[in-house]
């Protein structure tokens, strides 16, 4: 397969952006991303883009990007795979440029949630991320759903509201030093374990934030790098898998096999295994699904994540650091931006310049669970081609 | 860029499926697409699918898709890309392929549009194809905004109504022996005529009807063709274009820009130019953008389309015969699917068994136009590769 890097990156501010629309937070986003292209970059050399985004109300999605962006001449696919879009956006991208069809392209993820015009927007995400005849009329949106896993794995695995403290504690304070994050301020365990109860066993500090945003990829083919920089992040793996989508049909409430799914995907492309990974950002839309992301991603043994967040080694200046950037958890989750933000924060890092930079990484993992843990995608970068 | 064929088609009637959900429709049109290889398919077998799909109520599609055809191990990407999804999945799926990560794929498309379980379906679908802060507040909803396109076109090329009413009478004839059309009946110039007015100058059977439906096709690469068929037809182009969303933006309101973006690019992919095309399948979402779509396609010099009709040249038995299935007039138009089930139907012209069979067809044309003009996908297939 010809071999695709990133050559620029860039988001806006994840936030409550009440006061602008999507035609105002891609051309911001798409601005940082061609600005970051070392070498300069003209907008007129993009020859396709995917779009991944969710729930905006404001209309037909490609069209608005065409529109607001100036790319009226080139193909725009918009695609939605709930959570996990974003990443998706960048695996299909890779194949376009792979396939020989393309050699510089756009990946765009957005969204506005925080959002009142026509529709009731994240109602209309919830509806687009389960199943509406069983799951939805049984109250499983989001914090529901995820607390039936959480409940179930805190029973399994013997860790405690504590530990989802810790990770809550950890990522706000990776996201205080990020300009781009949402919730920039540090909490106490203290704080997390006495926050008012979303949905036991999750605390308003176990919860992302709803959010709006907007990041940007520029994607270039080998042969046309060197054109743009002379420090490409080589996209090494991509991979998406599937699962159920009711819970009644989970065999197990403690683990996401599409995760593991997709880890397998990207970790075979990538030729890499999880031991090799130096700095990761995973799905954390609630604290006690980061913990079994580490287990499905084969961070740690089953059961055992609790011990890499009492060792802080997922901590920044630990062994594996997960979400230096703060996560979903402190940056925020516009879901069709969160998969391409979290390769921004991953090319900041293999270039040596992240708000928490972890020292010498070099092989990076993107992660994105949803559609009540139905799909994952995995993105694994690298400073070196495979 | 590596070779791509469809080896198996498949789809559902077209129709008001009230007794029937997306999770019914979906393994029926699969079932037919998988018994429509000739040496035997197995499901295993897939390992990619691209799941095109606008409206439907029932929840997270992708996973729904892998839910109700047991294809929980392979990965999904859902699609949208307004009225043009169907044939902007098959072109994802050919990148999939043609990039090397895949060699047999699923390409689906369905929407269930009658339908009133959670949500206002046609409303949403309506709300996902236009700008909502200026052109639908106007009202331009499809009939309105296609109107607008069709009365200047009516004073600028010199047709008539007349003509409108023959592009309705020749599609509803050819849907009459197609048993997956929805309108099965002829009409008369004068019904078509006479019929109560939706949006001037459109009559009610200027109008596609709102269906209900799924199509499959079954892609593999060049290299295990064999494995499935002897007559493989082959993916010769693909394109995708784009244009303004906003009617205000339009700078000429009787041509489409996107389709001729997007013809223009699949021509040139497909090495044939419009007087090669035997057959074709346009988008006649309303009677007069049959008209507009036969000069952006090349089928004729601009303003002489009516020519086209009066003579019978699009009928089958005239020179290049459009929407022998029917069209999205009679066949009926689930938005996601109807660019997969124009495959559909060009599959079995370019085996010589289709329903209203068009002599020694060997090179086939696709064509969708959605999102208020601003997206257009065009599918070339060949009974030999390119």
């Amino acid at each position: 397969m010809r071999r695709v890097a990133i050559v620029g990156a860039g988001m806006t501010p994840f936030g409550e952006h009440f006061g602008l629309g999507i035609k105002e937070l891609l051309p911001m986003a798409l601005s940082e991303a061609e600005a970051n292209v070392d070498k300069g970059f003209a907008r007129a050399d993009f020859e396709a883009a995917w779009f991944g985004e969710l729930t905006t109300s404001d209309g037909f999605a490609s069209g608005i990007l065409a529109d607001s962006c100036g790319l009226l001449d080139i193909p725009i696919t918009r695609l939605e795979n709930a959570c996990a879009t974003g990443n998706d956006a960048v695996r299909n991208a890779v194949y376009g440029i792979a396939s020989g069809a393309f050699d510089v392209v756009l990946v765009m993820g957005a969204d506005k949630v925080r959002e009142t015009s026509t529709r009731s927007t994240f109602w209309d995400w919830m509806t687009m991320t389960r199943d509406m005849a069983w799951d939805y009329p049984l109250g499983l949106v989001a914090p529901g759903n995820f607390a039936l896993h959480a409940a179930r794995y805190l029973h399994e695995s013997g860790a405690t509201r504590e530990h989802l403290a810790m990770v809550a504690v950890k990522n706000h304070h990776h996201g205080v030093t990020n300009p781009k994050a949402q919730l920039r301020q540090e909490i106490t365990i203290e704080q997390a374990l006495n926050a008012p109860l979303v949905a036991d066993p999750f605390g308003l500090y176990d919860c992302t934030p709803q959010s709006d945003g907007a990041a940007a990829l520029v994607l270039a083919a080998e042969e046309v790098v060197d054109r743009y920089t002379d420090r490409p992040v080589w996209i090494r793996g991509v991979g998406l898998g599937l699962d159920r989508v009711m819970h009644a049909h989970k065999r197990d409430m403690t683990t996401f096999p599409a995760t593991v799914k997709a880890a397998k995907a990207a970790y075979a492309m990538a030729g890499v295994g999880p031991d090799d990974i130096d700095v990761a950002e995973v799905h954390d839309c609630f604290t006690a699904v980061e913990l079994i992301d580490y287990e499905d991603l084969g961070f740690c043994e089953r059961f055992d994540a609790k011990s890499l967040v009492e060792r802080g080694e997922t901590a920044v200046g630990g062994r594996l650091p997960v979400n230096p950037s703060g996560g979903l958890k402190s940056k925020g989750h516009p879901p069709g931006a969160t998969g391409v933000a979290q390769c921004v924060e991953l090319v900041e890092q293999l270039r040596g310049e992240a708000c928490n930079q972890v020292d010498g990484a070099r092989v990076a993992l993107a992660h994105n669970i949803g559609g009540p843990t139905a799909v994952s995608a995995v993105t694994i970068l690298g400073s070196e081609p495979a």
